[in-house]
């Protein structure tokens, strides 16, 4: 698949008017458009622009509510359940998470579960805009399931993500994974390159390891059992029931505590999907001098970067890392977005009536992409 | 190896007077004897009374300081800091949970960060004391560096086990699992049956892979470099970052929110290990009504339990099941010792002046432990 690049100031500005064209105001657009846009500027392209497609659907099908306000259903000094009321995934969190970070403020934690949400985007977002006023920053999310528990042979569990973000220099920690051992993108990415899925990834609809894409991919979209393993695999001997229970505990800060629908029912609504979160911040200065714990993991982060690397490794990374290094090359040269996802939006331009060469001007979609204009 | 059974009575009496023995009081006593005694009702017998050797080492070597009070360094209404001063890591471990506990109590939330301590035993043990009061616990603790992180040869971050307990019906929810693919105890379990390490647990001295459990654990007590690999293998593709994150989670409410020794220099010092732990709890009233949110968790937990099996699979675990079962089976029928253990308990009895066989009346070690005995 063939990539062109732009500059990221011609897709913040088209993402906005999008969302603008979508009936969302100016702030929310900007709030939207941010988080997919940091997602690309972090070389995450499965939670970037390539899924303004699905936005749309949901839009279109009702799952997503567009006119809807996020709204507070209990609240202490250092916890709030919020229901989104089927708002827009990013809206509602960031609000969400605003909220965590008042409290952390005020009181030193603050911990927020949301229930009826939609998808949110990336984690870590949330997460980092915590650390980005000195706090740690917690954010994971359920989503439809996907994930087979542990000698099972049915998805109950959503990828269920976790993202943990804290103030070091020279740049911040930001811990974001699925507690799946790969998310479907992976898969669907092996699909399309027509290659066999590594050994450790996928179960087929018996419960059984399978190296075939088509087959697990099918068994997903038809509900017909299957999935994929959790980070561990799946059998105890690499730890299969480690990564389940990291799946669990996206669970209880996102669908149990705000008694919210949990992953095996995500999306199986007409008018919804369901999907909840949970977001935390810690204000360090809760556990002594704040500047100074900073200092301390920072030098603990450079150890480990600068500790002996294995035959042939050319570095070691801290969570984070490559997030700076990609964001700082995509800035500087532009971010690469790939035919498929361009075609999307020249579509999406047709229908929202936007004029796609105002923005991406001389682009012309390569001929293998004749069929799909107009049918995504 | 092989295995005779006692009551749990007659261990927890031994236990106690061992501890008394040592000079700790009888309350002391008593909760250590219950930390390493419920790690073999619940069948991890890596944690529980095969310890006590280590534990013996540690005061004789000056790194357990008997006499040692935990004292609170810092102080929030939702927080603490606790230096433990070095002494019994599981008497310092509880007096920061009880902390934490009595915090979620009274605000909702609750986390204590530990520094200056000693290995604590089981993670889980302390997340279910908020359990048992109705709360959410977590626990986590950092320990030798022996996980190497993705890319790296030098082990760099502990075991670093994270635990989660959860209040629900019939049998709370209990997750405690290192953030290494498995501890240090399985290799040595394989080293003395003589067989080959699975593939993805560990690495040689180079940081390449390695199946021979001999010369793995020799590097790793000479620091020759090497070690265990984070849960999800050594490469991105099963999810090493994961695994290496998860340890860093744990690292971050032990060691760096404390502002203790980090993992890659635990247990270099003659007088400390430098140990540090991190305790959370958290009040589910903060978030609704407790009893409501219980029921929702225990109808996931159900529809896990009851979901399609993978073909061959007698049974979908829910994290604290096995735990369950196995203490039920040890309570009626008694805790098996393996002869390795006893020989070691026979030597602590002769040290301590002891009366081993008032204990343990007419066990006689196998021939084959006869060199061992006033070896350890």
């Amino acid at each position: 698949m063939a990539y062109v690049t732009w500059k990221l100031e011609t897709l913040e500005r088209f993402c906005s008017d999008v969302f603008e064209a979508f009936g969302f105001d100016k702030q929310d657009s900007g709030r939207i458009s941010d988080v997919l846009l940091t997602a690309d500027l972090y070389g995450i392209e499965s939670h970037g622009m390539q899924r303004m497609v699905r936005y749309h659907k949901g839009i279109e099908k009702g799952q997503i509510h567009r006119d809807a306000k996020p709204e507070i259903v209990f609240e202490t000094p250092v916890s709030a359940v919020i229901d989104g009321h089927s708002g827009r995934g990013q809206l509602v969190s960031a609000f969400a998470m605003e909220k965590a970070i008042e409290k952390a403020k005020a009181c030193g934690i603050g911990i927020v579960s949301v229930r009826e949400s939609n998808h949110y985007g990336i984690a870590g977002y949330y997460a980092q805009m915590a650390s980005k006023e000195g706090l740690i920053g917690f954010s994971c999310t359920n989503s439809e399931a996907i994930m087979v528990p542990t000698s099972g042979r049915k998805a109950m569990i959503g990828s269920n993500p976790i993202a943990v973000a804290v103030p070091a220099d020279p740049y911040p920690f930001l811990f974001d994974a699925s507690t799946t051992v790969v998310t479907r993108g992976k898969l669907e990415m092996y699909n399309k390159m027509g290659k066999p899925l590594p050994d450790g990834w996928a179960l087929d609809e018996n419960g059984n390891p399978s190296n075939e894409a088509p087959r697990v991919l099918a068994n997903i979209v038809g509900k017909n059992g299957g999935g994929i393993m959790p980070l561990g695999g799946s059998t105890e001997t690499l730890g299969s029931h480690k990564g389940y229970g990291g799946g669990m505990v996206a669970e209880l800060f996102s669908s149990i505590l705000s008694q919210g629908v949990t992953s095996n029912e995500c999306c199986t609504f007409p008018d919804k999907t369901g999907i909840c979160h949970g977001f935390a911040a810690i204000d360090p200065a809760a556990f002594g001098d704040a500047e100074a714990i900073k200092e301390h993991f920072s030098a603990y982060l450079e150890a480990l970067r600068e500790s002996p690397r294995a035959e042939g490794a050319e570095h070691i990374y801290t969570h984070g890392e490559k997030e700076v290094f990609a964001e700082k090359d995509r800035r500087e040269n532009g971010i690469p977005v790939n035919d498929g996802t361009m075609v999307e939006l020249l579509d999406l331009c047709s229908y929202l009536k936007l004029d796609f060469a105002e923005y991406f001007p001389g682009y012309e979609p390569p001929a293998e992409f004749s069929g799909f204009a107009g049918n995504y």
